[in-house]
């Protein structure tokens, strides 16, 4: 069962045309994957970035803006795995409000060491809760 | 020839990883089209919205970030036009900085309606500005 | 009792030092004034701007920075009001994390008719919830 | 002579009220001390940061909000210096558009050594510019 997080859209999320501006979008799915690590991988990231010295950067990530989010909108922002490699992880996040799709992103995140600045295999406790995640998507 | 706008990256952009926070290249995009409207296809975003009620909101957007910016970078963004349709236009924008590629984003931007929140067609002076920069960048 | 809200510290809050990048304290202080108007004074930001066209601008605010705020830190922001006009309030804002001060702003709202951007008086039932937070306050 | 750098507000700067979000200006003021230490006191943020291990954190910050801005507007911000400490610096950045203030922010940084997070004197090379600049402004 994917990862969901409730998000309800604030004043400094929004546009001159009243809806959300794309960018802040990507704050929010930073957000769900933040909230994601810290809930269910059971590492928040001032552990992975500051006492393990990793990084989850987003290697790629393609979204579609289907529906327009106002101010105050409550967005659901489900996120599930597609797929788990050594070095990287493949999720969606759907975000859906009333059951309205509004939007929907596919990312690839890539474990990087922060002293090396280069990518890594995942620590053997994360892929473990990775691999749960993405079986219990499948 | 592509349009380029250079923007030099600040404190404001990066993360406690000392790199560009990626939601902060999606409000880069958002300038660099916003600048293309003004100075080359003829309206500003001030005219856009609130004189002639039209948007160019996102339809998608597929980013791929191929090396990480870092503090005082001069990235360099060139959008070019790929193809012109009569309520929408598909573009990329590639970010480099000393000739690497940083990230490279291929996105769809729909004219629409503020009043009704519908796609609409293309007015005919902007229309013609953008076959312009699409006939220049084939 | 003042009104408070926790916000916890989240990687697109941090600057490369780690800590919040103070620009960021504002969107918090403006997201503690918009619950605070939602769940006490009964009127969401929603209704105040584009249904009864008013806007509660910040006319100035004076902000101390106490001690740094660091990734996950919980912080609790407590607001109070100091006294209240016709047409305006000045509220404080203190933010806490584990009893010690992390920062403290004094500021005026001032009530903007979104349609003549004039101050006017505040409509009765929100000065009538405005007067009791201040009652509650002394 | 106050330094000065014009800013043109932009889409992103504005909330559903059309003009300038408050906490943007913060970013403003943000990007306005640094393009200062990089083009007059001559350290960039960079070099300041990540190879001096000095961070010029704001302890207090007054600001006064006169008039709204808008989209496109071209806001020139100009910063004079008001007293020079051993660890610190007291400034004034005015905001204006054609002649009219818009805000005034009057402010404290303070030199902080970021492996202590401990308040230090200045540099000599940097006091010496940050004094011409004092001197310049009386």
């Amino acid at each position: 069962m994917a990862f969901s997080l409730p998000i309800t859209v604030r004043f400094q999320h929004c546009d001159p045309a009243g809806i959300v501006f794309y960018p802040r979008y990507f704050e929010m799915f930073n957000l769900v994957i933040e909230e994601w690590f810290e809930q269910i991988i059971g590492v928040g990231f001032n552990q992975l970035h500051f006492v393990e010295y990793l990084g989850v950067p987003m290697a790629r990530i393609d979204t579609e803006f289907r529906a327009m989010s106002r101010l105050e909108d409550i967005v659901i922002f489900a996120l599930s795995v597609n797929s788990l490699g050594n070095r990287s992880i493949n999720c969606t996040i759907l975000a859906t409000c009333d059951g309205e799709t509004r939007c929907k992103a596919d990312f690839t995140l890539v474990c990087v060491d922060l002293k090396s600045s280069k990518a890594k295999q995942w620590p053997a406790a994360i892929r473990a809760k990775l691999k749960t995640c993405y079986e219990e998507d499948q």
